[in-house]
């Protein structure tokens, strides 16, 4: 099959590679859309570790399932699907009790030992799936992954703070694809006094389309006042941002940390003390939370998510360029294998 | 009315005050006890800006209330009460929630504008009062205070915590009396495998008689694995505690902050994120945690309470000079004004 591949820092090749084999209870799902999250940059960079190259990256993906007749799963051949791509053990205290994002086995598809989506086909559980909706495209599943990683903090926002999201101030930094589903997330649970801070300009216009909250540069207009913020999301996570967001939480608020840029400062342990801040880390999703975003991306509540911009697989070293050098407005780019 | 009074740093001086006076609403208490706080102690040392000499310390105080026949307050004359030292507005969002521990207007006694209880009398609101349960002495009695603190600190872990404290394992940072009381409140609410991490062997001593946790010097004995936390009470605050909680909470765990030792670093905020854990600061009580406290306290849910030491007030210079030097094993020190 065809894929394209992290061959080094800074390079992205287009090449054949084996097809991957399913194990067991696995499905071959063939790929139709799949979007570049900022750890696929942040492993393009050189930057990450956990992604040694050569490794075909990518984790966002939905396609359509294809298996034989002979084959366990053939229930589902032909079956549009988008996939969660977090593979977690299944029988631990934390997969049991729903929590299957804290499962300290959980692997990641495009993170070794498994390939990722960045190809014509993937290997995932059956279990991972969830079934695309009546006439929603490939392209707009794939949007399902980094959704749900904005639903989740915003879920664990709702369940922290003291009273409903409709009494609530909230405040989202980033305006990438995670920082626009939690303001989406935000307002589609009811919450209707939303900021959102993001220092890029085409990135502000592309969340100001989305209509749901202030957009601000947190640079040049602070905007949002101290004390003032029942939830902050940060789905930056640098020093400024938890500097920025530990002065505007109000006593007895909630911070929810999605971001990984950085990880040493920024944070009021005194206020959060005197003044009982909850700060809280948030890390994907569950599978409830996969399900309920592609509900939610079904039903409208999440608006038109018209903010992808679609490219070939083929060239897709090209987009990596591209959002590296900040040059393009939407929230996400998404690949096609057959584009 | 006699009065043991900060005059300055290291220097306590019991000299005569005027009586206070009793604003509306409030009654005038004749201190039978009065506990010495880690607080007292910094502020003695001349590192608390917020309070300045000439003042009154001392906020743990339970006495008789004292009141003319012609005073509003009649009723209450001659009643044991413990006080809730938190003077809170009682009308905004947080006093009207329960939440008036957070109230932007709180003031404490024994801090400026507010007089403390290191005196013969004090005046208090009346709704800062609960009676004291009959057959307990005031040297008790005055005990809710600082095991008030450790109460709301555990309740707020407990509503964290995605499974009973009686299923999860509890690390306690600080042998101190919010530190004991911290653990001592654990037991009661269910918890069965508790630590304590104490680096002063004489209260080590103390905390062992106690007889609900695994005391242990973390300095020498790390006994607590990393990851195996599911829930740590960090009663010192400063940043080696922080370490030290950051490497044993398990993922999904949750921190409680309660010390105010230190706020700048020790926080593993990628482990945070990646692991989602929950870091929360918590502030004194609420008035119901200060009513359920009294109520364990006399059913016996928090054992013999016998971890006190009794010395005057007129010598409480000595006391504050001997708490400075490590040199008293008890992990509360009461001021008897009639001592």
């Amino acid at each position: 099959m065809k894929a394209l591949v992290y061959t080094g820092p800074k390079e992205m090749t287009f090449r054949d590679e084996a097809m991957p084999e399913p194990k067991d209870g696995e499905v071959l799902v063939q790929i139709g859309a799949v979007g570049i999250c900022g750890s696929d940059l942040h492993a393009y960079l050189g930057h990450d570790e956990r992604r040694p190259a050569p490794l075909i990256l990518g984790h966002e993906g939905a396609g359509i399932v294809r298996s034989s007749a002979s084959d366990q799963h053939s229930d589902l051949d032909g079956q549009a699907v988008v996939i969660n791509p977090l593979v977690s053990c299944g029988t631990c205290g934390y997969c049991t009790t729903g929590l299957t994002n804290q499962c300290q086995q959980r692997e990641i598809i495009s993170m070794t030992p498994r390939q990722g989506a960045f190809a014509e086909y993937v290997a995932i559980p059956r279990r991972n799936l969830v079934a695309v909706p009546e006439g929603m495209s490939l392209a707009t599943a794939s949007l399902a992954e980094p959704i749900a990683t904005g639903w989740h903090a915003v879920t664990k926002g709702a369940n922290l703070i003291t009273r409903p999201l409709a009494e609530s101030k909230a405040l989202v930094y980033g305006g990438g694809a995670v920082g626009l589903a939690a303001a989406l997330s935000l307002h589609a649970q009811g919450c209707r006094q939303i900021y959102l801070a993001e220092t890029n300009a085409l990135r502000r216009d592309t969340v100001n389309n989305a209509a749901v909250c202030t957009v601000f540069d947190p640079t040049s207009n602070p905007l949002v006042a101290d004390n003032s913020m029942d939830l902050v999301v940060d789905c930056v996570g640098n020093k400024h941002t938890r500097m920025g967001a530990s002065a505007a939480v109000k006593p007895g608020g909630v911070i929810i940390h999605v971001g990984l840029q950085d990880s040493l400062e920024g944070l009021d342990i005194r206020k959060f003390t005197l003044q009982e801040v909850t700060f809280a880390g948030s890390y994907t999703y569950t599978m409830q939370d996969f399900r309920a975003t592609v509900e939610a991306m079904h039903n409208g509540a999440l608006g038109a998510l018209d903010w992808i911009q679609e490219r070939p697989l083929s060239e897709g070293a090209d987009a990596f360029d591209d959002l590296l050098n900040g040059r393009i407005a939407a929230a996400k780019v998404v690949l096609l294998p057959e584009g």
